[in-house]
């Protein structure tokens, strides 16, 4: 499933009218390997990404050999999706049955990946993780809905290296008024997200609970939880936001706008 | 340093120039944690992020809080830039020194990062573990950039999710006169390739040695390190590519192109 239908309210020039939109499906995939020696055959779970399901078979395949955990694809014997999780994680664990020949190349494994030990990973228990860990409990605020179309521009103007480059994501913390309170702008989405959270943080500003944040691209699962453990309560996008986004951010009582421009935006988390 | 200058050919309506472009700089920090008590204190690399550098001390405290790592300013007694690294790492390392009461916190630790045993991180190291685990040496191929202008549009048709949602990535492939190999779609644009790659590594197809890849959005070092992987020479973009990204890419005599449009594109790596 690539899109799943939500609804929302969509604003065009000062028009409010509710409707379905579609969004982009973004869910767990835990990658697990069986390998070693026919009679000391071991299973690890290797990583979990956030993916658009379909296609699982290719991204594992192309995921294990760009990361250089797989040269040929005879070092790989069979892989399908783990028939024994839970209901509501079905289909987001899939294993890889290694050839005997295969070792774990130390070096590469060390890299990048994200380890659990449980083999059930779905949306519900991403977000259950992240709805625990967040330490603030956040309150909805109340706010001029028109201030959402002002802030695009104020963003582009204080974005730098985007004007230089035309390649850099950017984030901006509004107050409720519109006024920019700062600005960071990374290659990573979420590196930018994260400059404005700490900053807010060593000047013990935390929680936002007074502040918009608005991001530069799209609004995927990890924005919605850095935001949801800052204690934002209002997230504007100038792209569109994932399911998973969507989906956290209704648990942690985030409201959640997307396509933000000057006479329009949808509302994804209507009342 | 957010951007850096590159010798560039600009092509529009036919017109190749030679000319200077700005990109947005990525290179990778090195988080390395300091903790224990006062008689048992211990260093550990936490992980190691590709940022835009500038506002580093800000990422690093944005990060260790939102992944739930610290929870409180005084958790931190200090974080400074390594004065220990090799010049052309300076400013790649970062350390944090831990309050005492501080504990590792195991559950948080396991997730998502990227841990290396050197105390020495910069593009040029990056560039080099890359060049030295790709199997495929990558030679030049001659085709017609005119056709570089044909391929968004075909992306554009065959992106049935983007259709829909307007939210996600893809990846494509094609071969020399410009026809589409393969398409992939995801939330995460590594994983649109991953998944592209993947379709031709099961399929015997590799290396990728007579073929195009086109991305739907910017070029980052991290999909340049999978392209080379699959042996592709030609790399296009919609967006704009990264310092790291465009660096890695000569490095591995892979062709890259960016801001890619029916009339125009941006070559940057110009012989």
């Amino acid at each position: 499933m690539l899109a799943r239908p939500f609804p929302i309210i969509r604003t065009i020039d000062d028009l409010s009218q509710p409707e379905m939109d579609v969004l982009a499906e973004e869910s767990p995939l835990e990658i697990r390997l069986i390998f070693g020696q026919n009679d000391h055959r071991e299973e690890k779970a290797l990583s979990v990404t956030m993916r658009t399901p379909g296609d699982d078979m290719h991204l594992v395949l192309g995921f294990l050999f760009t990361e250089g955990i797989i040269d040929q694809p005879s070092d790989v014997l069979e892989i399908r999706h783990c028939e024994q999780t839970p209901t509501e994680a079905k289909g987001n664990v899939i294993k890889v049955w290694m050839n005997p020949h295969w070792i774990w190349p130390r070096q590469s494994m060390d890299r990048n990946f994200y380890t659990t030990s449980s083999c059930g990973v779905c949306g519900k228990s991403s977000i259950d993780a992240i709805h625990s860990r967040c330490s603030f409990s956040i309150q909805p605020i109340n706010f001029q809905h028109s201030l959402l179309g002002t802030l695009p521009e104020k963003l582009r103007i204080a974005q730098i290296a985007f004007k230089h480059t035309g390649g850099i994501h950017a984030s901006a913390l509004f107050d409720l008024k519109g006024n920019l309170i700062s600005i960071a702008e990374d290659v990573g989405r979420h590196n930018a997200l994260d400059k404005i959270i700490g900053k807010a943080f060593v000047n013990n500003q935390l929680p936002l609970a007074q502040n918009i944040l608005l991001v530069s691209g799209r609004l995927s699962f990890e924005l919605i939880q850095k935001a949801a453990t800052a204690g934002i309560p209002v997230i504007a996008a100038i792209g569109a936001p994932s399911t998973l986004a969507v989906d956290l951010a209704k648990k942690m009582n985030i409201k959640c706008f997307g396509f933000v421009k000057e006479n329009r935006w949808n509302d994804y988390t209507p009342e």
